[in-house]
């Protein structure tokens, strides 16, 4: 702990020289994606992180499935007009087919989606079903997402998954042949988190963000809490933010507690913020902004919100500024999608 | 329709009269109950309807625990403290101590209720768990009724018993053996309106409802949707209203179509009560009241909000008025709790 307030003041202190500084202590642990230090000095003024996250996974995925000569199947709904589902859509297309992946998508009215779902389910020929949401905007999408079978579920949204991440439950079989499936919006920021070296490689799995505090500013269903679990599962101090309060997400010490424990703080944004390693915001409205002065120099910064809920100067104060994973999400869902192709045929 | 419009000003006319004219129209429906139109005319102003439809479910109930000589044990688990909530606890324990079953409640924190339940699910010696909503109040609330084991899930808020629902599957087995188990609120609200008479014995099983306007303000995914599947199911037409908009919930004539069908309308509330002749409430603010002056004479007036959704005159207006469902739900809930008593039995 005193450690880690050391760095925190030495980010302070060297305001300018953040980023090195970060890449530095950050050198060790980028084992995966040895050329990442090369490539974040050269390239993070010029593309975006997110695209240096995405080109393994993307490059892993189109080579998977060309050389094993399948032709895995994803069926995108969409019941709406929201113009960021529309997006979502359209980049999910284009993906797909640079990857190799068969997407499809179908629009219908809402009230049809529920009898499209069951079908798409019991159809041999579909291997994964997404939908964009909202569609209801309310409770009832929590409804549809139980709706798909979870054999085919790349969003990870079904209640049998997200239990089991909240459970701390990684494997879906005894043996543990076949890995759980992770949310992918969720998933998508862990994996940002692992390529800039949040995640601590050196520490034992499970526990590697043992000593890290990050903020998460939405508590969805969807993607705020299932991150916060995800994050304290691996040894995070999480602060979960939503308008009612700020609860805390934590692990303790050690692998002896299988999960996260939550509890209820009475701690102000203002309290957490200065402390906080990474923020991740995704809250829904053009007008929310995170206050830059509140947070430490050398933060790293990660938006998953349809609108940019940090101000532009968050550029100077942050070492790394993620301001959208759309794209990751969007490999997460094929990686998914790989993973249910291939348990299917592996029961089969 | 012709001849409902006819039924509909005679009910006009005849403002003084609409109870005893109610009771002779739906005599003949009621053969469950022999005694219904007696106890109507001789109670209804001395004794809550509520209890004249819960009397022959208690002692039913009473009888059966009784005579089986079975210790059927409910689980309630409070992780609040909201009156409406601790009141219901407190109504299911007196309940249960009538009737025979066990009931504990456990109070907890709800941080720590997700690890109760898991531990509930698994102790042999409980066969039904119950939680106080709201818990969390958003849709962690709504994940929460899944961690519940579908083999104990007394309220029916599992997604395979909603699901099963909604596609209008009565039965959990191929032989038609073991009945579904559906959402206690809904079910007290079903069995309020066959027992007043509502549902048309005299028509087929599954569509004594044809002919039946019913208006629901109220579309939560515990209550007011379920409700407005099941009567659209069982052959009403079903005005589903919130914030947004009202929606019908119909089944088309006949027993053709597998489940209900939902579309959009552009109604306002005031085109459609006129034409009610149920309306339904569950709005769970002091300050809605139904417009009484919108309402048919004669219409059935049932509330189901802690909150009075109808103003006083109602009773003048109303052939029939129940302000509260509770203890009907409550009976409910001991009628599925035996349910799931017996499956468990009968497959182990």
């Amino acid at each position: 702990m005193k450690k880690q307030k050391k760095i925190a003041f030495s980010y302070i202190k060297t305001k300018k020289k953040i980023i090195i500084r970060w890449i530095i202590k950050t050198r060790s642990y980028c084992h995966h994606h040895q050329n990442l230090n090369y490539n974040l000095r050269q390239n993070y003024n010029k593309s975006s992180l997110q695209y240096l996250v995405l080109k393994p996974y993307r490059e892993e995925l189109k080579a998977t499935i060309k050389s094993r000569g399948i032709k895995p199947k994803l069926v995108g709904f969409l019941a709406n007009e929201d113009p960021a589902a529309v997006k979502y859509a359209e980049s999910t297309s284009k993906t797909c087919e640079e990857t190799g992946v068969t997407f499809e998508l179908r629009k219908c009215d809402k009230e049809q989606l529920e009898d499209q779902i069951v079908e798409a389910n019991e159809d041999d020929s579909i291997h994964g079903i997404m939908i964009y949401y909202p569609v209801f905007g309310d409770r009832q999408d929590q409804y549809l997402q139980n709706v798909v079978s979870a054999s085919k579920d790349v969003e990870g949204l079904c209640h049998k998954y997200i239990y089991n991440m909240y459970h701390n439950k990684r494997y879906l079989d005894e043996k543990q042949t076949k890995k759980c499936i992770i949310p992918c919006t969720p998933l998508a920021i862990v994996k940002v988190l692992e390529y800039i070296g949040v995640y601590n490689s050196v520490l034992p799995y499970g526990d590697r963000l043992h000593g890290r505090v990050i903020t998460i500013i939405n508590r969805s269903e969807i993607v705020g809490r299932p991150l916060a679990a995800l994050l304290a599962n691996d040894g995070g101090k999480v602060y979960s933010v939503d308008i009612n309060n700020i609860q805390e997400f934590h692990r303790g010490t050690g692998l002896k507690l299988k999960k996260h424990e939550v509890r209820d703080t009475n701690l102000k944004i203002e309290e957490i913020l200065p402390f906080s390693d990474v923020v991740v915001t995704g809250v829904p409205t053009p007008s929310y902004k995170v206050p830059t002065d509140l947070l430490r120099d050398g933060v790293v910064a990660i938006n998953f919100s349809a609108f940019k809920n940090f101000n532009d100067n968050i550029k100077e104060k942050a070492s790394i500024y993620v301001p959208a994973v759309g794209k990751v999400t969007i490999a997460m869902l094929e990686r998914n999608l790989l993973r249910l192709y291939d348990y299917h045929n592996y029961q089969s």
